[in-house]
């Protein structure tokens, strides 16, 4: 029944489709479908208006040089992000190293004279540090906070919300997470590196920063959504790169976690990205090894090689190795739950009450922080020193002003080490360091690791939401690798004549809650491997991530969707929906009316109708000469604001014009601005002469949208929504 | 002016687009636009009959319980498609390596007392291998020559090959590339694994091999072309990471390389028979340890550990790993134009004139290959061995029987060794591993590893193409870490002071040159990384990998991409042309005429229509009660080919039938068969009487088939065809 739908105009106009522009507010509408299928981006409609007039004009004028510009344009741009990126990741590995290497050292000097003394400098230390990046983030950058990916996610689907690629943004991001980090909070910098990345990409993709001036025309060439978007993915790809060292692992994060709509030739720019950020890195790096960045040097980057670690393993041990991979989706599911619950009662009580409450809040969580890594070691007993193996050339304790296992903390005589201070009382770095450690069997007590993971798992459920730069790859290790050791521990007194690595298990928990929380597959499978530099045991890691995600799936979604979806962000999945496949098209519009414009219409009847809306796109109509109405194409929201803000095209008559407007416009004004609210119709004035003039809409309106049948299967219809990228 | 073209029936005809079935001989033809953007996958097509009568039926007695099994089915399969490859891959494994091992064995022990003895056994055994390859795919399997790899990607693209994924193929390729590789030709087992991978899931997705009797029918879940290509898609992931023991690298291969449409969830499944190949290979070789396997051993699965080697790079470095990766691009794509002629000629010429010179030709090729790689080492002369460092474990000469360093072939005195014997007088296993061996710097003369890649270039490009299964992997690291090793060599007497391995620089040739001819980026890294077990060389794989693909590029295009279309298999890429910007839809269907049928139509003229062209889906008209014509829907070929043999809905009367056909129709008779040719009009015999009669074709097509107006730009269609998946 094909054709039956497009004998009358407007009939049809309610199968025209139109996929809607990034929003703000996560808040879909517009003709037929939008809200069950829509938000991936305008860019599609803004390529038919170019292809229509601007575009081809352009073309013509610039042809191929201006296409291999641009060509080269982006390549360098994706070396700039590489190095952009590469650069900050160094710069705050460097203050948040040093930083907290002054705070242990000051405090360890302290604690041989008094521990009260110790734990005041520990706290204030800790306290003004996260003073500093709450209050950063409250007054400064409001959309610093949390993680950022759930928001890049959303970007990418989508989905624009306010604030979240600004300079200011970028500014809070870097400060605020030295504080946050520095300040021993139970949260890493990985996730706050994503979006620093993703912001670098926005801004040099803006040509600089429109509001501080720095902006230059000359790079302005990323005009549509797609190529905006195409950035943001490298910068996401490099922060990754940047966070773990893991070149690959950051471009499968942003295949798999961050991108909606991947294309294979991103792929490979993102790849380039990546590589620049591990060169430049790795570069500082080597910098840093003559002793040049204080404290940085051993610590640092986050990469635990557990190189001495078990390289082989025996069937028994896949028993225990999936009960990791239970324990891991049960305590992500949990983690998951738990802090949406948090962050939703966050929102809609605690941060309504201004920012005043928030620097309390996180000052408090700091307090409580200090007060547990601190107090809880010294009710601790110490332990006797092993046995020291010369060969393995880890000493007990560890010398002061070290890094190493076998802390000294609180301990009466001198051959002594405190296990509960070794993970809890140290940088996460470091502790995780520990944890993963081979040749250290028995060097916990079961008792200290379930302490610390029911502590540290509090404290990051706390932590979570608050208003800091917050990232959750470390805190996730940390949990993971503490009861993967317990399990180890278990397994090293079951079997007792394998040779088995309690820090190998550590890897394997730390794994599989991750897999248990974000429902990553593959690309934290890399992660963890580049990270731990350890190939062999790809095949454990795998089989962990996959028990533990099927375990967490089956309680909730991951992390970063399940926190999209608290913040308004309405992710579309790549997917359609199950029940889709028994609707129709039709169905999917329910009851709302389409509403049409006619080819010339009146200044006044366009405001009226855009003020008494919030359709993103107008089916236009007009009458053959034997009185058929027609439908001629489809007008956006976005373009008849520009058209009544310009006023150019204003005309008297309500005949159709006959010259063309195009001439008066130049194809820049209707480019959608990278991250504004973009206009509004309460933004424009209307003298009420020009109210009674009229538009013609023929030049402007995109004669060819995508149409489909109104009995095609929802499905059908979703598939199709995705091939607009 | 969009409902202008609704007006008329036959004239939208023109614009309702049919994408097109897997077709065996890479012609396309249908209404509309076929040409120009078809090919991808019939299943849109059969998804909507389904959606439209059958399958909502069977939906509807089944319920959720028949989805459920269906997904336990997926993974079950994913589980079997995992072992099977694993399988394989080992049993392929332990009969070249000990073939070969068995052959120098022999040879070793025989040239003892005779050198010209030697080379005739070694000529002999050489031959009888070969033969038996080029016996088994010439006789038995002809689909199995070749790598496969360009079959596969264009049965994912939608082309389905003859007898690619047939029972016998499988045989074929398993037997034959055992005897072509242990026959020491210039190929490797690579890319027949792949194709085996493959072959092993798209059986399991029929249930067995219809052909021998052992399908069940309880395993045929599988009807819809999506279903088997992700089935196809596991498989050559699992062909990858058995091949290479690189799960994460046979994930990528299969997700950047040979897929054309990936959809995000198939990855969880990729993944999880990606990991069941490493446990299942890892435990074959764990049972070899133990000596039951032969020659199997320390060779066998290629790892080449390179861990003892270079482990960081100074910036003067930088600039000989560039000119590696610009020898690679040059080479690269000198090897895919050389290959590229010489199969065309091969096709065109040779292999016309039947099997007897197929077999002639490899068997010639044998004996060349026995002939360079046993004579040209006897002309070299030895090299009195370095002073040996204990430490490294590296004896020199080499014990008798024993892989390693230091061949000793021909030489006078008792210290001394060849150096071209070590790379040629070997397995490509073995040759590799001491390519890429660190410690052993000057091991090789400039003048021999010149001399090897010479010829070993030009037996590479000469096997290629000949009627036995080839991978172009192996060989092409063993060109790429020669000339690498060249390079590395230079480098070392020009920097004297830096610690330099020659083997890291052969890895990073090896990298090159895959990255020259195969144009991969992602995959072939993270593959490099797996199989050589060393991460910290990922900044300068990468980087060398970027410059070869893009030094490759400005000359031609990747090697499959060049076979595929050498071999007809219009493959669709995933960008729309540049060209396509400026082209309209109805520009791209050029001059040729829909065809269209009325709603009732006599038997006569659809045999007629049938045989007349080669469309493959026919718009559906009928009139209104006003007199209008319109398009009712699109009839498939192969649906209408199913109507017309089993006649059941023929009827006398011309006028529509009230009551429905589809009773009289199993679903399954719509959908077509997972490797054959299908139906054929010639193939179906209709009587006199039959002619005569009409069939009503409106419960059979389907009533919203994709449409797009006509002036719509052709880059617009073809990327919304791209959704059809």
């Amino acid at each position: 029944m094909l054709s039956n739908h497009f004998q009358n105009g407007i009939e049809t106009a309610r199968l025209v489709w139109s996929r809607l522009p990034n929003t703000e507010d996560g808040e879909f509408d517009a003709v037929g479908l939008s809200k069950k299928s829509d938000g991936s981006s305008v860019e599609s409609l803004d390529y038919e208006v170019i292809e229509n007039y601007a575009y081809r004009e352009e073309q013509a004028q610039r042809g191929k040089v201006y296409f291999v510009y641009q060509v080269v344009v982006k390549w360098f741009f994706a070396l700039l992000i590489g190095i952009g990126t590469g650069l900050a990741a160094v710069f705050i590995n460097i203050s948040v190293e040093n930083f907290a290497g002054w705070k242990f050292h000051l405090t360890f000097k302290i604690i041989q004279e008094s521990y009260l003394a110790g734990f005041v400098i520990y706290v204030l230390f800790n306290l003004a540090l996260v003073l500093s990046s709450v209050y950063i983030v409250t007054h400064f950058a409001p959309a610093a906070a949390g993680s950022g990916i759930p928001e890049i996610k959303g970007y990418l689907n989508g989905v624009d919300i306010h604030g979240i690629l600004f300079f200011r943004t970028l500014i809070g991001k870097i400060f605020g997470s030295i504080g946050s980090v520095g300040g021993g909070l139970a949260l890493g910098k990985e996730g706050p590196l994503v979006h620093t990345g993703a912001c670098i990409a926005s801004l040099l993709g803006q040509g600089g920063s429109t509001k501080y001036h720095v902006s230059s025309r000359w790079l302005q060439v990323f005009k549509s959504d797609r190529d905006r978007r195409d950035l943001v993915t490298c910068g996401c790809a490099a922060g990754v790169a940047a966070a773990f060292r893991a070149p690959v692992g950051g471009v499968l994060f942003a295949l798999e976690e961050v991108t909606s709509w991947w294309r294979s030739q991103l792929m490979w720019r993102v790849f380039f990205t990546s590589a620049i950020v591990a060169v430049v890195v790795r570069t500082a790096m080597g910098w840093c090894k003559s002793g040049k960045c204080g404290h940085f040097g051993a610590g640092g980057f986050i990469i635990w090689d557990i190189s001495g670690g078990q390289e082989d393993y025996s069937f028994q041990e896949l028993l225990p190795m999936a009960v990791i991979g239970v324990i891991g989706g049960l305590l992500g599911a949990l983690f998951n739950q738990l802090t949406l619950y948090i962050t939703h009662w966050r929102r809609n009580y605690l941060h309504k009450k201004g920012n005043r409450v928030k620097i309390i809040e996180a000052c408090l969580i700091s307090l409580l922080t200090s007060l547990i890594s601190f107090g809880l070691p010294l009710l601790r007993k110490c332990t006797p020193c092993p046995e020291t193996d010369a060969a393995s050339g880890i000493e007990c304790p560890r010398p002061p002003g070290m890094y190493g296992n076998y802390v000294k903390f609180y301990c009466g005589r001198e051959n002594e080490y405190n296990d509960l201070a070794t993970i809890f009382f140290n940088t996460q770095d470091d502790a995780i360091r520990n944890l993963f450690s081979a040749k250290t069997i028995h060097e916990y007590s079961a008792q200290s690791l379930l302490t610390f993971l029911v502590m540290f798992y509090t404290l990051a459920v706390i932590t979570f939401g608050s208003a800091v730069p917050a990232g959750q790859f470390v805190p996730g290790i940390m949990i993971g690798s503490t009861y993967g050791r317990l399990v180890g521990m278990f397994v090293v007194n079951f079997y007792q004549k394998l040779n088995i690595e309690e820090g190998t298990y550590a890897l394997l928990g730390a794994a599989s809650f991750l897999g248990g929380s974000m429902r990553m597959t593959v690309s934290l499978c890399v992660i963890m491997v580049e990270i731990t530099n350890n190939l062999k045991l790809l095949p454990l890691i795998m089989l962990v991530l996959l028990i533990s995600k099927a375990v967490g799936d089956a309680f909730n979604e991951g992390l970063y969707e399940e926190q999209a979806r608290l913040r308004g962000i309405p992710l579309l999945e790549s997917r359609p929906k199950y029940r889709m496949r028994k609707m129709m098209a039709k169905e999917a519009c329910g009851n709302r009316k389409v509403i049409s414009l006619p080819r010339v219409v009146k200044v006044s009847d366009v405001a009226s109708i855009l003020r008494s809306n919030k359709h993103n796109g107008f089916p236009v109509i007009d009458h053959t000469r034997n009185g058929e109405t027609l439908v001629i194409g489809l007008m956006l929201r976005s373009h008849l604001l520009v058209l009544l803000q310009s006023k150019v095209d204003f005309q008297h008559s309500p005949s159709p014009c006959e010259g063309s407007g195009i001439i008066r416009h130049n194809f820049n004004e209707f480019v959608k601005p990278a991250t504004s609210r973009g206009l509004s119709i309460d933004d424009i004035y209307l003298s009420s002469d020009d109210l009674e003039m009229y538009i013609d809409l023929a030049p402007f309106l995109n004669p060819s949208p995508y149409v489909v049948p109104e009995d095609m299967s929802l499905t059908k219809v979703y598939n199709f929504s995705a091939s607009w990228v």
